[in-house]
């Protein structure tokens, strides 16, 4: 039987990776720290151990007892503008976690990585961004995970670990966490919304993005180990579809059966237009042009799964490491 | 007065640098955790911490306690070739180390933020390797160091702490740890004629590189934050003369008066050939041509020290996280 590690399997697309998997048969170990995932999550057919990719003597441990075939590294703290406030946290989180499972993948001959990178690897790039564009990440968050780029490159070139990279963008869809205020646009405006609270945008709202619904994204990412020419390669994953915040928001208001105003914060300094261009996915995951759904379908669906889970409180990110020029907003009750 | 940390400032370039402060009239806090370096090194006018950079606790201290106007931040592990098989250890020691420099750095307002990065982060690149080169870095230390450059970029951009970066290659000179078998092929080989045994290179010995006097390149990285037009930009720097590495064995050879013969080791994966253009550093820092020293009198001041030092032990790493496909001669005894 194939064994598989998913780490983040309790996260929003960790979640939906070990559902795919698990409806392709493979026997499933879920890591996660449930720091932004669920244990309601988790499919039950998973062994569950709730601990972090942070703990390398765990880690050790996990490898020691389990054989694995392969591994889906997807734990990560996601939030990309917090993250020049928490250097520290995100390099040990997102960069010293995935090293520790490199070491432990060559050491075991695993049979492939597959690691979820993120469009911030590009930064401020030329549109729509291509795989072969020039990564420039403009924060510690796409830093770390470009260093993981590069590091799966060179275990794959030293020691021949194979690696699948996917560099997916602005996912949204069920079991999606909406109650982190300092990432997930979308999740962050439903939860606004129940809890009567105005829409929060950071600048003009003029910033562009293409969201992408989870079952355009998960069933690939599971998928990617059976794809011969998906080997050490990286991918752009999800949408084509671009648009702007201000566009975003009027159609999340509308889904959700809202009535919310709209509150402008100061501009933060981020990407201004991030999307991406999915030719090479498409090409060699033979994916059809029509996607899974429209952005009004998939938000829909996620608004029904959001309603029946309510609002969610949001905690204020205590341990910042600077705390210079933050948007008082990240810090308000 | 100016208040300048260096830290690394008990290894080689290191302590070369803080000799130069403490000319320009600096008030010099070394932090060293003498892994590489060495307490006879350190100026007798410099403060001494004794600890690493990845004491979190410790550097959040030294900041709070000293007003640095400075950083210098030359503390690093850098064995290249290594760094495949400790992983954590070079991510630990060059990437957590400096980012949490960064952030007491920004925390604390410091004027400019001094980083020896390397000549490893082009990997294989086009040659002579510039400034506008792409980086590829192909092993661990390289990627951290890569990394680093991009952290401190998203710094200067989020909280405008100013950077100079500098790409050394291959430094070689006086106060130079002969003692490492992994880094330094100069002081390799200097220390295997030392104890009577053949020098080793590994592969065919066609590899080149260009070999730097420390007295090019210390002085410019203290005098760094003097130089307005340098300010947060990225400069090669080192020697111009390229050689391979049997033609480099032979002139060591002939300085050291020895006789010695050369065992070839079984090629290991490594950049090879690794030389860079230094026109920008010529022009920004107002540099002549004509070098401190010839790659020749540059050996023969290196050689009259070794001598006197006499010959030095080499520990073998024995904390490996990975130990497939390590050279046997890396941890023969």
């Amino acid at each position: 039987m194939i064994k598989s590690l998913v780490t983040g399997g309790a996260g929003f697309i960790g979640c939906h990776v070990v559902n795919h998997l698990i409806k392709m048969g493979h026997e499933v170990v879920v890591l996660d720290d449930l720091s932004g995932g669920s244990k309601n999550n988790i499919n039950s057919q998973a062994i569950f151990i709730n601990g972090s990719v942070e703990d390398e003597e765990l880690v050790k441990d996990i490898f020691n007892t389990h054989k694995f075939t392969y591994v889906y590294h997807l734990a990560a703290y996601a939030a990309e503008g917090l993250s020049h406030y928490v250097r520290m946290h995100n390099y040990r989180s997102n960069l010293m976690g995935s090293a520790s499972l490199i070491n432990e993948s060559i050491n075991h001959d695993v049979k492939c990585f597959v690691f979820t990178s993120s469009i911030a690897v590009y930064g401020t790039n030329t549109l729509p961004m291509t795989e072969s564009a020039v990564p420039q990440p403009g924060d510690p968050y796409g830093i770390s995970k470009y260093a993981i780029e590069l590091d799966l490159k060179a275990a794959y070139e030293m020691f021949g670990l194979n690696y699948v990279i996917f560099r997916p963008h602005n996912v949204y869809g069920e079991f999606q966490n909406i109650g982190d205020r300092y990432r997930n646009v979308i999740g962050i405006f439903m939860n606004q919304i129940l809890n009567d609270r105005p829409l929060t945008i950071f600048g003009d709202g003029k910033q562009s993005r293409a969201f992408s619904y989870i079952d355009d994204v998960a069933p690939h990412i599971a998928n990617a180990v059976n794809v011969p020419e998906a080997q050490n390669q990286i991918f752009n994953i999800g949408s084509d579809k671009v648009i702007s915040i201000n566009a975003l928001a009027e159609i999340v208001i509308e889904v959700m059966g809202a009535e919310s105003s709209i509150e402008y914060l100061e501009a933060r300094n981020e990407v201004v237009h991030a999307y991406s261009d999915h030719t090479k996915l498409k090409h060699v995951f033979q994916i059809k042009d029509e996607s899974e759904a429209s952005l009004r379908k998939g938000l829909d669906r996620m608004a029904v799964w959001v309603k029946e889970q309510g609002a969610k409180e949001t905690k204020i990110y205590t341990d910042l490491e600077i705390s210079k020029k933050i948007s008082s907003h990240w810090m308000r009750h």
